[in-house]
């Protein structure tokens, strides 16, 4: 896992925890002996892209700080229906206490590195790469995000501090285009990019002579889009270009042939669905 | 929102837009004059169950203490494409920097919402009810638990010290669903109920016999399901039954009709997709 | 500990010794070489029932994650008075800045188990259960309800979240015994038994006929419990019932005699006094 | 309240509440209508020191941060038994919610400045004071001093960074109590004074000439303190006394006749009893 | 303040009163009726230019939630020796208690304002801007960053998240200028443009060739920095050109008029000294 | 490290990797090959005492639980240019991503023991001490003191809990010398001291007829400090005397030489500059 560092997933799952766990996993400390060892295993009910063995891991690791999880797969790997994902040994309370949280997270993060992978490979081949948004679940964002390169996606802004992206909501209130690329090229820092979206021919022309970096195209057909990607590259030999808003998977390659560098993709993170993953536990060590 | 008191909600909002914003919002600072003011409008671009107002209204009040949210229908109201839900007036950099927060989170709740909805309006009519799971976002329980009873669901627990349910796991470290009873009616607290998952007619007889409150088929078909409850009833007349697994909105009606009293659905949290609202903001106050 | 789990104890430990350490134990500092060692012993002053020596040892770990206890007896066993209780060998500043912390807390956990302990003792034979409130040292709740366990005593509602206890208050305000037990039993979820006070023979038929499950006697004679206990053993063979108010050791008994179930006992944790227990250290290793 | 300030207070009460009320108060929330108004007013059940008004009303204020307490006496006042000691006009359900956290505070605070005003009345007319100790229910130390003050008493170390105190641990690890005296003269600040425990006449006389600024006698009688009292004003005009170990009502003015300025007693906060205090609610405001 | 959010630095400067208050202000407790009112007045005692009003203003608030400062002037004002730069009424142990971390932190930021000042001054005409660094106090960077602002300059990265910057310890481990800023390309961000330190012709051909946005001409005399900006400038027309390191007031110009774009001085924020201002209380409102 | 225990400085160290990280260090993820190895050293670029290597230590100790500093000198020794003071092997990320912020504190706090060695040496011989103030940067007091202490310092008050110090603002807000140290003798704990500030005849008999036990000379001349001194010590054989206010290394002789016993110096924390200490990081273990 790449950002998220160690001690900060710790304490993220350890909220987790807590707000499962409350104060306590009754119904094991009832009906299972202490100290009692058992094995799951996680297993794959549906074909998927895994992600989040590392924060599966620290589900357990959060409760015995020697559980560990063994992996018969990375990250990023697709598995067929069938196949055991990972599995551990260790106290039966701890994996059954752990259980909900580790398979929440590793169904949710499959979920969405699952479909990455499907928009990623609708335009292999093309020279456009399938980028997501701030479009994910409060409170999950880096994890998400990571879920999203597992898929093969690249991520687009962790968060509002993260780069300068010049929204129609803000060009009316700036009073235009060329205006808000002006101000933010002055106020922000040196090493920021200028991304602003452009929804006319004036606007595209304002943006680039503005010193616009990215030109954000949204809401638009593939053919308009085309359209704009002709223009823009005539008028400058630097600049980028990103598709967004309403795209699917049936239509995403048609935006990555009218030639766009970026196409950014929300249901990637706020409309994925949990994969079928299964946690399976015997007695025994 | 019944128990997320005032001031949990605000740590949780206020974490959620620390992790947005992180050191500020660079776009709205450099592109958006400082004490301008605008107008906000959260809009249905389709059919929906409302559900996250008051979250969303959170949002921008841990921005500005004084931003409130004039709502036009209330959580649980269902509204038509087209339906401005909500609309701020305020300063434009809160409304900016507030806006993808307060989506994420509306969109989200009011997809659970609407999901819920559906499966309740599937079986009216039947003495069943609907019941969600723990199968929800790690960290958004409380909001997520909220959004089932927004849409005419009930919750199951809320957490792992929230009642007694023995599912498969631990029926096989306890050595059988008579020795786990027992073991749960000894050890919890005289308030708790036990409920316990049961998959075979000798299990039933044993659940009922050991003084098993709630039984659980897991994973059974309609069929089996009507089967179950028939021998149940003839056991008790207090026991109450919970059907869970595979359930589906084509089939709900069925394990219904086969006379359960709870029917949990894990969709309901964990493959909701995010509806569709709009927040679009415009100048002046 | 049965729900304290490891991490949440170490928090709450570490929140004592700095509320204890300020800035540093400067007597220590001063007065004794750093590294030097030093071993101390946990004496029983007085016949007592031990509570709290994994909370004392994790105060000495919280200092040097590598200090241990070594116990000669366990959680839950009567001693003499002269009796060590466990040993530690280690450093002494750690021995020093740690001692009255963990006095502190095995102290007053072992005050609330001997009470407690002498409660069960004068119902021995009965088929009543002393149970603990939520009268208790705020912010200690859990290690207070375990050292009640420790002297064999059950533990009632952890917390108001925990179950539901229809009081006075509530009923007064609700309108009624039974228009608040039918109003619980709709509202809260499915796992939850409903226990309500009642005070006349009215209050009991209401209770017993919309479904309560525990009925509390509160603040009355043996006398009238026992008449109480009658009445509604005719009316139902299931409900449970609980004494509360006004019991002393003295008149325990005559409570578990009148036939109720369970006998719940403030003082156990509003008024045990702690035990007198030292702590001794010499140099030496 | 002297030293708690307002924000820690809150924080402090937060923490007491939200340990209580876990995901909510579902007995309240199922059985009393909301936004429904009631009266609740404190009553003492027995004579008694009232201390921590304060405290309660900040239990209902951080559930409502209007609410308010109408209190009929102050902190430190002695009042009879059937006296109202204050009221709280609001919410049914935050009156509901808040009960037993604020009377578990109000209880016990008052519960040490009675104890403390039985002790400080025991010694009217001597010369000397009664302090507290640090031996402190963890994590309420500064509610627990504030109600030593309540009671009469004077506060004693707040913690191990606030004052010097060598005892005889201290003393066997430095090598006598000069050496340890000398020591703490040269290494901590130039504010600090010097206690040092003294159990011999050679004890004493080192200590007096290394310095020390107050002596402490530790599990003496009244008579070998007196004599120790004699030898130590020979020896020095300004060195203070203080009297430690086994001090109880019965014996503690003979202490102070013995002429020690200062007579620390461990029970006055490890010890005392909850005073009987109730909280009656009524519907209506 | 720009970026630091309101609660942000109020739970800051609530930190640093904690730091500093520990358990009390015992002084003004003991010595200063409480309630008194009285009057302070931040003096400056030589010239500067202000910074930190806002920060001075939320110590007392955080004391006080009612207590404001009047300012006279605002944050990045020049003021002369003898100026009363602000004021505040309000209770005498508010003003007293809150005196030296208010003093703290308007002295510090103060300093860093000035000194930036001085620097801007140093180079004004020429084209270029001074630029702070990461060289900034721990758990002071927002506030530290602001008074660079004030003073005049502008902020390079506010952390390691926020910008790449490939300095010679990256370029010896990734092998290479090219290499590192072609690796670098690939993984960042679309938003993030790549700064790269450069020391030889051949890296700075390296660094044009491969994309690199801005290049870092480290430790080099004005001499080697005005041949190297001619260089880049014949390679490229967008590339920016930053000095840093031996950069003092008096050489600063030098590079200046070398015709880099950013000259970055550690100074600023790790080698200011505080301004002289005092806080001078009297009695009465 | 004193005062400061391992948690606590963790703790801090950790905020302060967070404030430079943010959501991580994009230069090196992007150009540093995972798990790739490195050997760093800090040289002493200027002649300097060492403070801060546990603190650095720390740092990179808080990214990599197995990383260690193999320091070449202890906090406290006096390096010339060109020294190593330490080195570290490890992974190559980890040195590269701790190196900015184990530099902001070697160098702050070297600085700081540098500049109190200073002073401490230009009093050498008299009897005076060199102490610090509060004078500290917000956050770091901890740090900042320890620094003083590696410098031969000694430390004033940790904090405004930490020791009574009656300044001018007090007594003109209590009515004089000796009504302000007569309160805070009845007021505080009977371990504390009362230091007063004094500035005529006056006040400095008031003071010690009223029991002050040190005097503060604020603010005057080495003779008038000299005069001062005289009349104290006639009156009293125990007061100490402290100097502050305008001292210099210019001038902190001639004040020692006054017969003071201890000189504060808020220079010593208030305006140190960084030394210039440079970590060196190449490829290989």
């Amino acid at each position: 896992m790449n950002w998220l560092d160690d001690g900060a997933l710790f304490n993220q799952i350890s909220a987790f925890l807590s707000e499962d766990l409350g104060r306590g996993d009754i119904t094991t400390q009832a009906t299972v002996t202490r100290n009692s060892r058992a094995r799951g295993r996680f297993l794959a009910k549906e074909p998927l892209v895994v992600a989040g063995l590392e924060a599966a891991e620290a589900v357990f690791g959060a409760l015995d700080s020697q559980q560990q999880l063994e992996a018969f797969v990375s990250d990023g790997d697709e598995v067929e229906a069938g196949k055991v994902i990972a599995r551990a040994n260790g106290f039966a309370d701890v994996l059954l206490s752990g259980e909900r949280v580790a398979l929440n997270l590793l169904q949710r993060l499959s979920g969405i590195a699952t479909l990455t992978r499907q928009f990623v490979r609708a335009i292999e081949g093309t020279g456009a790469q399938i980028v997501d948004t701030r479009k994910t679940t409060p409170g999950l964002r880096m994890l998400v995000k990571y879920a999203v390169q597992a898929g093969g996606g690249r991520n687009h802004r962790f968060g509002l501090d993260d780069g300068v992206l010049i929204k129609d909501n803000h060009i009316a209130l700036a009073g235009g285009v060329g205006a808000a690329v002006e101000r933010a090229k002055r106020e922000v820092g040196h090493l920021h990019k200028i991304e602003v979206e452009v929804s006319t021919d004036k606007d595209l022309r304002e943006a680039v002579s503005s010193g616009a970096d990215i030109l954000l195209l949204d809401n638009l057909t593939p053919e308009e889009t085309a359209r704009f990607v002709g223009l823009a590259r005539e008028l400058s030999t630097n600049v980028l270009l990103e598709s967004s808003g309403g795209i699917r998977l049936e239509n995403v390659r048609a935006y990555a042939e009218a030639g766009v560098d970026l196409i950014s993709v929300g249901a990637l993170t706020h409309s994925a669905r949990a994969m079928d993953i299964s946690f399976k536990i015997q007695a025994g060590s």
